[in-house]
């Protein structure tokens, strides 16, 4: 029986592969990461809607209870998404401001500790990085994640193999929000916004590119926006 | 000029590999994290005293302020570093019990992120990992330092190269103690306990270890323990 480690953000994009791998029969333990980014609020709330939602679908067996995380990476600082000082950038050219330095490996590393702690063999764990995250963030690439699942396998306590699964990589938002509107996947409940807003600011990056994904769908974005 | 950040966790391996590359003639920036460990309140105090002796003998400009992070890794457990209700092991055959799940990839990552954030290019870290700890700690090995200095190059932001030193990782415990005494650390001042008692306890796997390499030398560790 297949197993894993979620990584659950609350967003679109790890909602609707959320979905996808349970509707592929897959046993999962999400995983809600309070990094110290300025929407942590509004992340953990919607991960832990979806998460009821799914876990009331698909019962206790096959969603397991939501793990929930606090690793403070504003210690750190260096990015616009966890500095108090450094406001959230309102334009696609400045998102590489919005990188936390390394973050996903802090985020895979976490998710497989706790496949360990699971017992897990292999340690599987699923990260959504999709095709727009290529160009900013070089820590949602193949390679990267091809290479950390070898370091991370290398370290594992017993040997136990790590495998990082990121199903929607080559997938642009724009796909994945018309597979999840099949999947039926509650938009609604999921946020976005860099700026942890409700109703999101619709001008950072993280809502920019999710209103284009729901508009090249002609769609509506379910979530409200503040009056621009 | 050469600059580094260093894990200085305030044990004796770290100690004295702090002690040898400011001899050498590196800039260092140390770095201490509290990650839940039992100990963490000693290897702190450790680590903040034996980085001011430093500082003042190497001044500022050569010895980094000391930055203290904390990441609580007994959020996941499964380690008697970490778990209140499993005690920390009293013979050598149960060390494996002391692993902490992926500790290594964190705190190196941890370390990356700090080098990034001081624009450091290379981004150099130092780990003591010594020969010691090749058979029970898998993230002690070099194989696994090559893979994941290749996973955080590819991962750091702006493709900067990331290199983690491990000169100490073919040496003896017996070993570092005689050079460390030719450079006159301070002993006195550093904390290996795992159970984080002063006067140590002499009973846990890093007490054992660390009364066999001061014995190995014909000398006294000069740090108390406690009436057996």
């Amino acid at each position: 029986m297949n197993k894993g480690v979620f990584l659950l953000s609350g967003g679109m994009d790890s909602t609707t592969l959320f979905a996808y791998i349970l509707e592929e029969g897959w046993t999962l333990y999400p995983l809600s990461i309070d990094y110290g980014q300025k929407h942590s609020a509004a992340e953990i709330t919607s991960a832990t809607r979806i998460w009821a939602r799914y876990q009331h679908k698909y019962k206790e067996k096959k969603v397991g209870d939501l793990k929930i995380f606090n690793f403070d990476l504003s210690q750190i600082g260096y990015s616009a998404l966890t500095d108090k000082d450094w406001e959230v950038p309102e334009e696609m050219k400045d998102q590489i401001q919005t990188v936390v330095p390394f973050r996903n490996t802090i985020l895979a590393t976490l998710a497989a500790a706790c496949g360990e702690s699971l017992d897990l063999n292999p340690i599987t764990i699923f990260m959504t990085p999709v095709k727009e995250d290529f160009e900013a963030y070089r820590d949602c690439r193949r390679e990267f994640y091809d290479s950390l699942e070898k370091t991370l396998s290398l370290g594992s306590t017993h040997g136990v193999k790590v495998e990082i699964k990121t199903p929607f990589i080559y997938m642009t938002k724009k796909e994945i929000v018309a597979l999840g509107t099949k999947l039926a996947v509650p938009y609604r409940l999921t946020h976005s916004c860099y700026k942890g807003l409700r109703p999101a600011c619709g001008k950072c990056p993280a809502c920019i590119e999710r209103l284009e994904a729901f508009k090249a769908n002609n769609l509506q974005d379910p979530i409200e926006y503040r009056k621009r």
